[in-house]
């Protein structure tokens, strides 16, 4: 662990930024950037906690890194916006060592390269216990165009880009047998997906395309719990249909009851759910072909009071806003 | 506690934000906001760690929640910017109750108000063993006018607001007696420092107006360590004069070795220190006699590998960069 945290912190100052509107990165009070009317700014953070949201037994540091960034990059994705800049706050105990410090900011560099994404500042603390690390992003969007949950429409499709709960399947073969264990191929990729979830910018931005704006959200916290929050912010009901929810080859290997669970409530797959009018379905799928993510029509928003259904064959479910909500853990 | 992030999320979303920027706040996977061509941005984040940055013993949740974002609007403050929006990354022990939380929100909500200031943006997590919380500050400075480190010339007068060692003193009386302990009048003020530092965004402000742009940093981590930095950052030395240092009055009461250490590796009295052209000299002091502190000029700019020293009536002495390193506690 760095014992000199100005010497730590002027390690990470890149020397040079992507973004030709820096005007301070890392290395004074703030940083400073110039912005655009052409777009309009996005903002958020994200936490993860040691022992909370990962342990060193499941997450390599390379994989926190990542992660770290990628669940935010998501938020980014989510709001069909540009990723442009991160910044990093870290608590560090004295039990981890110098090797692993920076192995999460190598897994962090490394895929904010992938967005051309500049590090611009944070705060480098110690910890008595345990790691956290608590990253904000800044992103943006074309003026006008972000892509917010109460754009759902009665009549709407519900689409999914991919599948779920495969990071809930990873997780739990993680926990099973460790991030030494030995998995087979398909087990592989599902811990991967929880190791590293791969933030969808590009289906986002698919999706930004599409006029007048689409509801979207990311899923962090479950299919059914962001589906609640879309229902909530648009006040409409929310159908889906059973036949429709596709299921990852790779989840066919569990019990059934374990995977519907995880498809539904078991959230960090960071895919993208939202909804498009139907007459407007066509053009989605186009764009999101240049991609190379699957989309999936899952259901129908209704008008009504909030609320998600799934409906079987047999039998209608309601499914509730619950998930990975860190407080029930 | 609150046993359900969600509510607890929904709970802190004001009814309106006073910036009519605000697209979207706390609700949706990010802020959104419009930027503006005649401003620059301006972004930092800060955290505060418990029995690290702070005990229960030390400061109530109120204090808490003042410091950690009045730590972040020193920083804008420092860069001669105005504060406009912030985001809250909590991390929050069972041990902590519904009460305490809520303390931590209105003593940051009080202080945000003081400076129109809108939350629009946060995470809450559980942490398995003691609070942390990490805000990140948004503000804006007219195009072009971000006060830089690097600002610092060759011939320029080195200016202080007001005093340091104050924050210090306060820690110090607190880890005495607590802060349910009696303190005398002149005890108060210095433990109110440490508990309820005041950011000098007025002062800030006061010095972006001077022409040509002049160096200002915010002193967080101590003054020696603070100069040393914008002598870093300018590459010049910086000589301090010992008779010109300001003490403050309530500091007097303790032994003279203790007072000048606090003086200059005491930090978080977030005073304001910078440089100034000699010939701008009396429009800065004009400036900053229309807010509510004090300006002391204490030492000179001077050619030279970076370096601070202090010229006593007898030596000469070099002021090294350690302070609150919390690496080092």
């Amino acid at each position: 662990m760095p014992r000199d945290e100005f010497v730590w912190i002027n390690k990470q100052r890149p020397s040079k930024y992507f973004d030709s509107h820096i005007i301070e990165g890392i290395g004074d009070d703030t940083a400073v950037y110039s912005s655009s009317d052409d777009f309009d700014e996005l903002l958020c953070v994200d936490t993860l906690i040691e022992d909370i949201h990962f342990k060193k037994s499941t997450m390599a540091p390379e994989d926190i890194g990542h992660k770290a960034l990628a669940v935010n990059i998501s938020d980014i994705a989510a709001m069909g916006g540009i990723p442009t800049y991160y910044m990093v706050a870290i608590a560090v105990p004295t039990t981890w060592s110098d090797d692993e410090l920076e192995g999460i900011y190598r897994g962090m560099t490394e895929l904010g390269i992938r967005y051309k994404m500049d590090m611009i500042g944070g705060d480098t603390v110690s910890s008595p216990r345990g790691l956290m690390i608590s990253v904000t992003v800044r992103g943006k969007v074309e003026k006008g165009r972000a892509l917010l949950r109460k754009n759902a429409k009665p009549g709407d499709l519900v689409f999914l880009t991919n599948t779920t709960g495969r990071s809930a399947a990873g997780l739990s073969l993680l926990l099973d047998k460790g991030r030494h264990g030995r998995f087979s191929m398909q087990e592989s990729e599902l811990v991967q997906t929880h190791q590293r979830p791969e933030p969808r910018v590009q289906e986002g931005r698919a999706a930004a395309k599409i006029d007048p704006l689409i509801s979207l959200n990311d899923i962090s916290d479950g299919l059914a719990s962001e589906l609640n929050e879309l229902a909530e912010a648009s006040n409409t009901s929310i159908e889906l249909w059973e036949t429709h929810i596709p299921i990852a080859k790779e989840l066919k290997n569990f019990p059934e009851k374990n995977y519907w669970d995880w498809i539904f409530y078991g959230g960090e797959d960071f895919e993208l759910v939202g909804t498009v009018r139907e007459s407007d379905w066509p053009i989605l799928e186009n764009e999101i072909e240049k991609t190379e993510s699957q989309l999936y029509v899952i259901g129908r928003v209704l008008e009504g009071n909030p609320l998600v259904t799934l409906l079987g064959e047999k039998r209608k479910t309601i499914l509730e806003k619950k998930g990975y909500n860190h407080f029930k853990q």
